[in-house]
């Protein structure tokens, strides 16, 4: 188990409730000699905090471990950021979902204390890196922990390109769009489209058409390795545009080509002991608990 | 590449067809100098055939490939028969669907000479085992390369059942059951179910409930190597049912518990060099073509 | 509003709960001097109960208000059995859903004493009426208030045939069967085999396909006034079911044909005022409450 | 049956195939001698055209027929058009779909010919109007044939609303948009969501959720004369639109409200005889022919 002493941490900015967790946060993390580090926007929610302060990025080369509080959308954007390096992270829920963020905030010092004593457990979350290229050359690209999507840009419009994998011409689409999701990503967008759950452990990626003009598309599993490239239809009237994690946005031009693969960093996220990830499907989803026997 | 020498026969029984086919193979493969093992079932349909006769089970031992003639469904059966050995299956479609059988009748001598001249490729699909027991005693095991099928044997009753994956507790479930498929079952039963096609060379398995009593249910996707173990409600009013492939099928009590796990052998299943799983989904699903450039 | 005098009394038997249930009513229901008349089944739920004990069918001419004490089910069938007559009928809540029974055990008398005052609604409810034909001649038929399915009559067979609506041919199919439902209906089996919900308003029928065998098969929904007719393909090698409600089962051979038409009757539902499908919708389903403004 | 002689005549521009048909149909309309009036794009593709040329909202009030040569969208912007007059409308299809547009071009002059005999039926199809209403006053409002869609305007975003029907709550939802649909209408976009497919001839509206944040989400079908009134969340970061058929929009902020209901004026579309709507879904969506018997 790896000691954990120099902390970073990073927030979700504009609730009053963030602002209680991260001092009660700072108060705990002093109280151990921890050598704490936040970012600008957590400097900015606590005036005089007198704490070192650095930007997202540099936080991957200087911490042990950094803390996100806020919601999955937080730890999307924290884990996007930090993926070059090797730094664990760790959430704690001040959001509406929770696949992700594990420690509750009423039970922060017990919580974060046991995985700083060394009780937890690291998960491995692969990342997706989206290129768009023109005439052979990338002009664009961007980082995905949750799901790649490709669409129109505007509600109600289509797109109409062409899917390889490996290689291989695998079809033509018509459609609002495609979202390509890891497994991290299947409980999400992914899962409202219809797509299948993915337990995380599996290397793979799913594939799930949006609004396809013919019936006979249906979500695509396929392995977490494979290369995925989309050849946008030189005929379509829009502008695509490429969303990652719901956030950063990529436009591409018709003609222009989608390279979507794995990146070779990855995510390392930490659970506490007692983390169970169907436990977590049952709370969110609303799955059936044990019967009465 | 191997060589082909002592080739085995199989046909689904029925059809003036297969018939047809079962003499152009003969002739094919006697003209090459080979030695041609037939079962039982095709003895019949070829009388005064002087050729050798053995059992299914017994072909595994004795050839160096088997050919299958009929459809999927003849090829599946001859899987699980022959999964024990590591002999090669290759099939010729006589059958409506052809997710599996890929050499066409009328260019069988083409076809299969170029695989018998070592232009071919392998691919390995895995199978599945499901055991039930009972007060911890397997009482039944069959095999299974689509899918292993939980279900009450009678249609619209229902099935009450508690569902773990490698010892953890995922749900409890009441519909009308639950289809357990590998890659190579994700176009099959599992499709009509709401399931994703996975690509045949994912290490994955799909549970897909069927007719669920709950909306939150969806298709859920796990590591190949998972362990499966699904306890049935011991208040079920019905003895549910276990089907491999929609063919052997096993009865369960109330109370009893299914085991479903990957079998440690593998069909090596044989293909043309020209092989190409997206044109056989395009084909038969009705995905689209290239786009017009 | 009518004054209801003579209160017939159904139950499912084998809970305790449900005795209670009927204890309370009977108490409440002489106290009030009505006219209490019970089936046989409740007659032997409740020794020396005093009361007259007439037929089910039998309580459709003598009542003017039947009450069921029991969930969905129980009320499915009451619904069958008086569907020629015009009484119409309330249900008490005893089991696990509830779209159909209103009345919550612990308020009983409360809300009971409110529909005995007049404060109630009525709603209609249409039945199905299916019927096989053999030779042009009817070999036998049921009811339906939820649904009529024709199914394999086991599990992972499937079963071919022709749809027809109004005369028209509409398509031939393989699956492993055809849920047709009532807007009553839409929220049991059709819902779970992906069908729409229907408003109980909407004088409309649904036809869901089970597990069809092409991905182009959806959900139909067609006027309430409609003449389905099936045939059953003549090469099906199983004997095809028709279930009702999931009770009432036909047998149906290969070539046989089944007519499915509303009733003239219809069911009366008795409601408290304050009844409101989109709440219940809401409660069972899980759909989302007011957003905070 | 009517007697048409004055003629309108709509086309879809931008295609040499549409013109060669409005050169063929102007020279068949006139050795007919019917009076042809024409549309201000139709007079641009047709120089030295000679005819009577006129708005497209005038052709309602001058005509007995309008022929409308192009795809389904293009009869949708007709029927918009000219919803508020009688005339009927037939269509001539020169686009990819043909749900709506019957009369094949190479077989023009007799299928024309038909209709103009008094060979053909007419069928009624509902526009819905969509009014957007901020505080209290409406400010702005569209008619669609098809679907009205209410969404975020940017693809992955979100937007929360509350939906009611007839003055009733029916759920809170965030999602990526609501589809509401006319039975028309249910065999185009609503189907790519999900939406079952209603026979032309139901009174009823289908709402599809589009990506919905819970599971529990699923189309919903109401009777058609239902007030729908969705109320947009006044916390949405995103200005919502509203768009009718794909083509006119709306722009909406946090808080309006937005009105749809059925309008009193309806399309009244011309068949050829041996119309028929299931043979039009089998071909366009590949559904099974007659079983051989």
């Amino acid at each position: 188990m790896e000691q954990f002493k120099h902390i970073g941490v990073i927030a979700r900015p504009g609730s009053a409730e963030v602002v209680d967790t991260l001092k009660r946060l700072k108060r705990y993390l002093l109280s151990r000699d921890l050598h704490v580090i936040i970012e600008e926007p957590v400097a900015e929610l606590m005036p005089g905090h007198g704490l070192q302060v650095c930007s997202r990025k540099m936080m991957g080369e200087i911490c042990d471990l950094v803390i996100v509080v806020g919601g999955d959308g937080s730890l999307l954007g924290a884990a996007r950021a930090l993926s070059r390096s090797n730094v664990p992270v760790l959430g704690v829920n001040r959001g509406s979902l929770g696949f992700l963020t594990d420690i509750q905030p009423d039970r922060l010092e017990e919580q974060v204390g046991d995985v700083l004593d060394g009780k937890y457990i690291v998960e491995s979350r692969f990342l997706l890196e989206a290129t768009v290229k023109r005439s052979g050359e990338a002009i664009g690209h961007a980082d995905a922990l949750n799901e790649v999507v490709l669409h129109p840009g505007k509600t109600t419009r289509m797109i109409e390109f062409e899917l390889f994998i490996d290689g291989q011409f695998v079809y033509s689409q018509r459609s609002d769009g495609l979202i390509i999701s890891t497994p991290t990503g299947s409980t999400a967008y992914a899962l409202s489209g219809g797509g299948p759950i993915m337990h995380p452990r599996l290397d793979a990626v799913v594939l799930v058409p949006m609004f396809p003009h013919t019936l006979s598309s249906r979500p695509l599993v396929i392995d977490g390795n494979s290369e995925i490239k989309i050849v946008i239809g030189s005929k379509n009237a829009t502008y695509p545009q490429l969303s990652c994690d719901g956030q950063v946005h990529l436009t591409a031009a018709p003609g222009d080509t989608l390279s979507v693969h794995k990146k070779p960093f990855k995510l390392r996220l930490i659970h506490p002991l007692n983390h169970n990830y169907y436990e977590v499907c049952r709370t969110k989803l609303g799955w059936g608990n044990r019967l009465d026997s």
